[in-house]
């Protein structure tokens, strides 16, 4: 499939169901073919394309994500990235070969380090990240989903955190896990390792929504293009803004909000789309941390 | 419908479909018409009563909504406050008008400044205070209502935050919106501004319940009704202390709100309780802060 | 039912119409009848057993539940614990007539300090701890459910925080029913002392899982057997990180689990799960804290 230093990324993607239309894109050197990258009209998508190891996010897999999303994330072409993946397993979560002590603790730690900062670099980086999930996401690989900051699933997903079953309790999927559904839930998985459907992801907060398999790309992507449609600088502020005053008790978090809003109302777009709301046209966009 | 300085509130509501018995209010001097009070029995109503800005949450209305929260919020007489609104839409949020450059920074921010201490205001508040929602409710409109202790919803009700497409992140609603429900809910809301039904805010704890139109007056009378067979000073010392120890960690939480099981226990009223119970007959509750 | 200092267990739980397989044990000198306490395979069950006095959580009844949750809590023969309760009600919380005045401050203190140390002692012990419940579960009742890492109830269960009703706002059990369950969801309940039905308790996270009474006993053990299936030194770690991490920013939380996970990974356990996984067969636990 590799056609001249090009990867026809829609030839791949169709392994996965999807109809998402022809784009080529070329290789980058560093990023290996562990993930593809494309961008077009401002959507980045990253597929996990490993799918004969399950996605398993070892560290060249974590790195190459993490290189995928950092690559111009401050670029203003950039307005929304969707991470999904190749084959039946989104992501079967770290590569255990890479964790017996034949690697030594400063790979595990290097393992580590990496995935919490993939996973952290996802909240904040300054467009939104939306996990498009078809098949089996466990242990990391649920982390990745509980991570994004919308997650649009199949209904035949299964979410998982098994490590337990094997000896190493999923302490870091936890992390995010336990920020994203209610604790019982959250520890109920942890303990046993048993898979939750769709629907129950769905309905404890792990996935923003469930269709069937022939519309999650249509789906996704109309999340995506409604992204598109806001203003940049106001989306990158609003997304940083609601995870910093998550973090602190609630007056805080109205200082700091209501700051925010004041601060939005001085960017030229904050002006525009009020502007633009006022006249009953649509808002035209700069897109620039311009002020008025 | 003004009728000698009285407003005919029974008359008002019905524009809401409701049939809350025949009530009067004479309109005090300071509280304008944007918002009516009137109070029997114990039982405060607030209505939003702007119906042709949508209910619009401008810095008159929120100063009206403040002034008719505080007016006697003390009194022994108060003891639950149920907030609704008249027309098909409960609120849109701010006046956009009061936000363009026209009005200026100092405008702005004592919009947001007042704003945000309404929405404190509803949690610190020494009686409950219930959201009855019949329509819309977006952006700041959506704050009110998650900012509330219960709210209850007709079936036909909807909740955004729909800022970002008009270039302002509803990012104080997100405050109140990340504490009401799972995070990736809150954040696919304030990302795509879309809006989310009766069953799906229940789904996630955005409301308390939702009923058929038709039964949103006398469900939500029936929980205020309930709320005023507690004892007031029970109910207030509860109110707080849930709030405050929600912001602890949780050993520093049980010691909180052990010691408020201690104070309760002194409580006239409190031990009025206990008595009753075990002697099967209904408490006589004295609904002051005595203590036996 | 006492034969010869032996209990019956088997006979007393099919008082709540279970099918445990026959057990019998020895009564410990200092636990009381107030709670039974067996053992098998790693399995702890703990029976709360005053049924007449709808398993109130009298100052001696959580003294025995202390007890015998505490009891070889250390023991590498305890993988994980049932709290379940003979009779139609789960447990109807603090026993009134523990909270008159005549008993005095000091005695009441003693009764809320012990209460919460129970209720954090749940979460502390290194073992998971499943509540088992089929019935009414009110006040300290709903507390210890929701205190529980994982809860499994029938449908005919019902939970309330309905201390309101006697003049005693339940702001103990408010702590751990507002981690456990959305802010209004949890409010609702405090406020108005309205049972919730099993199926919007797992709606709302409050329980893992609602069965059929008949299926009850055979879903719990199914859990509890599960979790006897994994290492219990990864549990106990596992269980620990994540309440540990709960409490602090995401950033800190990751580098707290992160380590834990590094830590993991020196256990013995932890590598040998590695290896059988890889070697494609079931691990051999060694159970104990030693590293490779």
């Amino acid at each position: 499939m590799i056609l001249g230093g090009f990867y026809k990324v829609s030839n791949l993607l169709k392994c996965s169901g999807t109809s998402w239309r022809i784009l080529r894109r070329k290789m980058s050197a560093a990023s290996s073919s562990l993930t593809l990258r494309e961008q077009q009209d401002g959507i980045r998508r990253i597929v996990l394309n490993n799918p004969e190891k399950r996605n398993a996010l070892s560290l060249p897999m974590l790195e190459s994500l993490r290189e995928n999303l950092l690559t111009d994330s401050q670029s203003d072409d950039l307005r929304v990235i969707i991470i999904s993946a190749r084959g039946p397993v989104f992501s079967a979560g770290h590569d255990l070969k890479e964790l017996t002590t034949a690697r030594g603790r400063d790979y595990h730690s290097r393992v580590f380090q990496t995935c919490s900062e993939v996973m952290t670099l996802i909240q904040d980086i300054p467009v939104p990240v939306i996990a498009m999930v078809n098949g089996v996401a466990t242990a990391a690989g649920c982390q990745l989903v509980a991570s994004c900051d919308i997650a649009i699933a199949t209904d035949k997903s299964t979410f998982a955190t098994p490590g337990v079953n094997v000896g190493l309790f999923c302490s870091t999927p936890g992390v995010a896990l336990g920020r994203a559904v209610p604790r019982k839930v959250a520890m109920e998985m942890l303990l046993t390792g048993r898979p939750v459907s769709a629907r129950d992801a769905l309905l404890h907060g792990l996935v923003s929504k469930v269709v069937p398999e022939e519309q999650l790309e249509q789906e996704t992507l109309a999340v995506a293009r409604r992204v598109c449609e806001s203003s940049r600088p106001v989306v990158a502020l609003g997304k940083a803004v609601f995870h910093r005053q998550m973090t602190l008790g609630r007056d805080a978090a109205y200082a700091s909000a209501a700051t925010a809003m004041l601060e939005n109302l001085t960017l030229r777009d904050g002006q525009e789309g009020i502007r633009a709301f006022l006249e009953k046209r649509k808002p035209v966009w700069s897109n620039t941390d311009a002020v008025d």
